[in-house]
């Protein structure tokens, strides 16, 4: 298999949490495309690989591409039989997939709007088009979304209830996302710091490029 | 279990498609939250429900919430041991979720932005911030990703492949709210409007409140 990556953007870094997890990071072969230069924007990219222009994208060994992390993870965790990041039983996966979409809507990709039409983005290579009132309103979002987080991680050691799950990856992207457009978890957020220093120090996260050279506790 | 419902939106009707897939429909009450009103908006609905403040809205006996047609048809399609919208093997799940979320990206999400956005969508008690710009623009995303969806159906039956599943449920609810905007399917886009028909003709789908008094061609 093949992952066509950017090593340290958040979301490459939520399949290659999977993989740590599942213990199938060996099995990859990692090929770097090259955002700032819009390589995923490229015509041959999207029609070859991802309509929508975005990395990850897991290509099996005939061909077949598969896009989007929570698809990859899907596809990646079944592989063994044995799924532990995206549920078991009928609560499990529910759950598990609610909290990963509302990770993303509230969160995550509320954070990468902000980044490409708030900020200079991936540079004027590749943000063509930028509605910075839309980025910010994204931004003020997000930082709800942090709130939000907090609230449920006051209540459960888990975004998604009780075990580690593809909806804590999701929260992990959110907030290595946060931390590169700097914009801070806040500071009554105990809860959601807590669980993030506990998530930095996890082996499957601790290793990814993502993390390497930034302190522990990066919010 | 109870749905909280807007039986004609284009996001309910999904889960009602997956209901009548699964031939549950009888299992479930729905309740009915107007959202001309807002009463998604309200903190308690918020607090208590669903945090994104949309419907539908899964409630199990126990009072249990689950948002998001993804997680809501993932929970329903598992209850009795025999998935047959979320795929089974590795490969199915991983292309049917690839599909799946692409149709919100490209086509459905998109669409529901415009209607927010760029018309005046549920009206002054609902829609406290618009930017037309961006709901232009997302307009214009809707209608590049029927092309895409378009050339899909050309190479297989089905949105994810030989088969029905909840991919064709989101490619549903997008050309749904299409026309419900009066974003019509370009003319030369001859598969997406061939398999649309075939889909309007299926059981589960043409009982739907959503499709009653629709001439069957609808886009
Ligand atoms: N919905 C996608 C989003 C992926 C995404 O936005 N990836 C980033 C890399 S960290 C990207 O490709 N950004 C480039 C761009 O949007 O131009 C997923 O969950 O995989
Ligand atoms: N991501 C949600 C979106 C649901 C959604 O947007 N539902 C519409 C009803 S058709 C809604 O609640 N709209 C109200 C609003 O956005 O104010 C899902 O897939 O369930």
């Amino acid at each position: 298999m093949k992952i066509y990556d950017f090593p340290k953007g958040p979301y490459p870094t939520r399949v290659r949490i999977a993989l740590a997890e599942k213990d199938m990071l060996s099995r990859v072969e990692f090929v770097m495309v090259d955002l700032y230069e819009g390589e995923h924007k490229r015509p041959e990219f999207i029609a070859a690989k991802n309509y929508s222009g975005t990395l990850p994208v897991l290509e099996l060994d005939d061909g077949t591409c598969i896009g989007e992390c929570t698809a990859i993870t899907e596809y990646l965790d079944a592989l063994d039989g044995t799924p532990k990041l995206t549920g078991n039983t009928p609560l499990e996966k529910g759950l598990i997939h609610m909290m990963t979409k509302r990770a993303e809507i509230e969160l995550l990709d509320a954070v990468s709007v902000y980044f490409h039409h708030g900020t200079p983005g991936l540079g004027p290579k590749v943000e063509l088009y930028q509605n910075p009132e839309w980025g910010f309103r994204q931004r003020d979002k997000a930082v709800r979304g942090m709130r939000y987080f907090d609230t449920v991680l006051s209540r459960q050691p888990y975004v998604a209830g009780e075990a580690f799950s593809m909806a804590d990856i999701a929260v992990i992207g959110g907030l290595l996302f946060a931390s590169l457009v700097e914009l801070p978890v806040p500071d009554e957020c105990e809860a959601l710091r807590g669980w993030y220093a506990k998530m930095l120090r996890r082996e499957s996260v601790r290793r990814q490029p993502a993390f390497s050279g930034l302190p522990v506790a990066v919010c």
